[in-house]
């Protein structure tokens, strides 16, 4: 095979897979928001024998041996970096049968239909036995896949690639013992922040009508973006002009829906600022879930949460909760969502807080992988380190292990990338701050200044570079977590007013 | 290849062949209802590369020959049924190779989205050369997939298996003959009947509230069936347990979504009431067309448009718009739902005047597969028809030749089958009240035993007979237009008091 052939080949097939992935995409986005129930087993078994067919071109013998031809010649950039992420992921593919491959997709959406299931019945041991299935076939797919590696980290490096269990455990050691102790103290001054305005009745109908201009404001724009509702909000990019968020409502705490779109337009912003002319390749796609975090984070807490963001926007808020909000000002609103305390859901939590409730998740998930901790009543281990890490007692499992979506598909390493995410964002924020004034943008509206610096530093790129190099290029040394520490500690000493 | 064999390779590709159709026919949904604009040619071309892998399976010899061989043997329904329509379709696919498909569907998608944006624009002359197009390529089709037939008896006869140019002239001309004259008697005494304030001001998200009533009325579930919005209001049965709707509001109307809604219930509820032990096989399917639009239009006017349908909903309606509503009563907004007149739209046509729409389309899809009408400035040859057989004067192509999406993908002579599917629908009609009072159970708000009635006597069935050999198992006759003729008159006779 010629060097020339190779690339026809690869170059077909390439957009034969991405017409797979484009449609199942879909499938899946659908599934998840508006797909009637009563479909699901016969929708899963046919969406199980489509991956089954995207398996058989991805693992096509031809296909195989022109991406091998073409790792060995002598490419440029971006074919050469196309190549290499190809070559990696088909490396770990082809150690499983189409039946196998096949088997897990059915396992991961019958496991992620019983636990949205189990959610809404508070009903934890009828998800049980799929949570355990998840984690088995996960760790035996690990071990299949590079039997010379601890199987959890084949999970980590799977999310952030490089990332091993020491890197991470020297990261969450270093956020416990400098947050937890200001935890405790902000824990202890709650009465300087109000915040309970924000958890009146709020209609979901009226939510709602807040997020076209909330939208509108972030520059997530209908042409290219499309908002639905699922049970646990997430991203979905069929492509750069495609861009898919969800969204859910409590009727009883009006900033969990606002803040889980700025997120999701803060990962949508990434899939759609991504250079077009990677579009259909593996080049033109997020570098790493711990990347993708970080540009979400950044939209919800970094911009989200600061006074400036709110100048504009909050008046249109009162505008639609009068008997909430008439007599809240801009500064108390201000306040009140940057409030701290020790919670339950993640998803709500506050910043501070925040990276405690990635540290349960990943003490649970290396320690089930390891054999430490045991499969059995994983929700009361669940429990007892809520106690543990965050003080709080967890009052049912709807609450507790089963208010995240991501074990469910076996999503397991998926987690620590919130944290890793978080603190990348705070070093990003830092560089950004050199270049302009942010909140002066922001009070004239101008959220598109902002996009703009994170397309032209970092977004457009898409992955031609790993999270390591692009920190570099962007600002100018290594990732360092002590901008996310400084950033917390500073922030909230001065909200609770603690020296 | 033995019986079984064949057989073997027959189910296992079937299942292949319902995986791709049920992953296309959700992006197609997508791509119809939510899907951002900017997205489209990148997903067009993905679907039309993905209708190439679902081509390839189709034809793969390996299936052809199980086929075959299938065919050959004896067997019993409904096997023998599944096989022969299969057969059918297969004998037409082979006609065409892969490239050919993939640059129909593709010119499909295009043309598509070209009227949309044509209908929005009231801009005919940048659709007029998809249209060409759409007419050119199905003319070629037809000429490839049958030589020796009329190419529009091919597209009729997709649609409505067995029916000929011949047997819908003397539909259409016994139409025209019988219903002309009263229709020009109905015109003339509009003042019998007062539906203005249907046309006043209702705003969409009000009656978007109406809809969960209406569909809960109509046994139109959401655990098995979903609604969205279209610029056309369709209905795609992914699976027995999966159907979708949708609608599409108009503020200066409000019985134009209701009546879409009921319309395409009614073809929900066919799909949904298909046995289940047929499904995911070719006789787990509707029949045809005309037996699809017998349901639908069954639901939406001999159904709908009933006292007793509204006995229990209308308050409903009125609570929703007092300020239009209150004062007029259930009779009083009964005669306005059934008011008639010549119209400019299709869809929000009466029933009397309904099948003159369809005698425009008919005459003019035929006239242009042979010849006798020019594709240049269809947009007046429409008007100067509709001129002619309705009396009216289109203002705007919006109104006019684009209003309906059917052309956009080239589905030639599908519109007669509406127009029989009202006939049939007239016919089962007269069958069921010989069963039970239809009043009686609609006033009751029991709809459910009509549906039952439906399911028990002919949707159960769905595919394992055609439609001529249905209507005589159920009605003991043939098909016969008289009962739909003499519905029409008596109704509208007693209603603007024609003698």
């Amino acid at each position: 095979m010629t060097k020339n052939e190779a690339l026809k080949i690869y170059r077909e097939t390439g957009k034969k897979i991405n017409a797979y992935d484009l449609v199942l995409s879909t499938a899946s986005y659908d599934r998840l928001t508006i797909a009637p129930k009563k479909g699901a087993s016969y929708r899963n078994e046919m969406m199980a024998v489509l991956e089954g067919e995207a398996f058989s071109v991805m693992t096509d013998p031809k296909y195989i041996e022109a991406v091998l031809k073409l790792a060995s010649c002598d490419l440029k950039d971006p074919l050469k970096r196309e190549i290499a992420l190809v070559k990696k992921s088909l490396e770990d593919i082809i150690k499983f049968t189409k039946e196998e491959q096949m088997a897990f997709s059915l396992a991961q959406m019958e496991s992620n239909e019983a636990w949205e299931k189990a959610k809404h019945e508070n009903d934890y041991p009828s998800f049980e036995p799929h949570l355990k299935k998840m984690f088995e076939m996960t760790m035996a797919r690990s071990k299949k896949r590079a039997p010379e590696k601890d199987p959890y980290e084949v999970c980590l490096d799977d999310y952030e690639e490089g990332m091993t269990k020491k890197d991470y455990d020297r990261f969450f050691k270093l956020l416990r013992k400098e947050l937890v102790p200001l935890i405790e103290k902000v824990a202890a001054k709650q009465e300087e922040v109000d915040d309970s305005f924000l958890f009146k009745y709020y209609p979901v109908e009226k939510q709602a009508e807040f997020m076209p201009l909330l939208c509108d404001f972030l520059g997530f724009d209908p042409s290219w973006g499309y908002m639905g509702v699922s049970e646990h909000p997430f991203t979905n990019g069929f492509s750069r002009n495609d861009v898919r968020i969800t969204t859910n409502y409590d009727e009883h705490n009006v900033t969990s829906a606002i803040f889980s779109v700025i997120h999701e337009a803060g990962h949508a912003t990434y899939e759609h600022q991504i250079d077009a002319k990677y579009e259909g390749t593996a080049v033109g796609n997020f570098i790493s879930s711990g990347m993708h975090e970080s540009q979400s984070r950044f939209f919800e807490n970094y911009l989200g949460r600061r006074k400036s963001f709110w100048t504009t926007l909050y008046p249109k808020l009162q505008e639609l909760f009068p008997e909430n909000l008439k007599d809240v000002s801009l500064d108390a609103f201000v306040r009140a969502i940057n409030a701290s305390r020790p919670s339950l859901v993640r998803t709500d939590a506050d910043e501070l807080t925040y990276p405690m409730h990635i540290v349960v998740r990943y003490e649970i998930e290396k320690g089930v992988f390891d054999g430490s901790i045991s499969m059995e009543k994983l929700n009361e281990t669940w429990n007892r380190k809520y106690r543990e890490v965050l003080g709080v007692e967890v009052p049912n499992d709807t609450a507790g292990i089963l208010q995240d979506t991501h074990w469910s598909d076996g999503s397991f390493g998926y987690f620590p990338t919130y944290a890793l995410g978080s603190a990348i964002g705070a070093q990003l924020l830092h560089r950004m701050e050199q270049d302009f004034d942010i909140d002066a943008e922001l009070e004239k509206g101008n959220f598109k200044a902002l996009t703009e610096w994170l397309k032209k530093n970092l977004q457009h790129y898409a992955a031609l570079y790993d999270y390591k190099t692009l920190i570099r290029m962007v600002c100018g040394e290594e990732f360092d977590p002590k901008y996310y520490i400084r950033y917390l500690k500073d922030k909230y000493k001065k909200l609770y007013r603690i020296r």
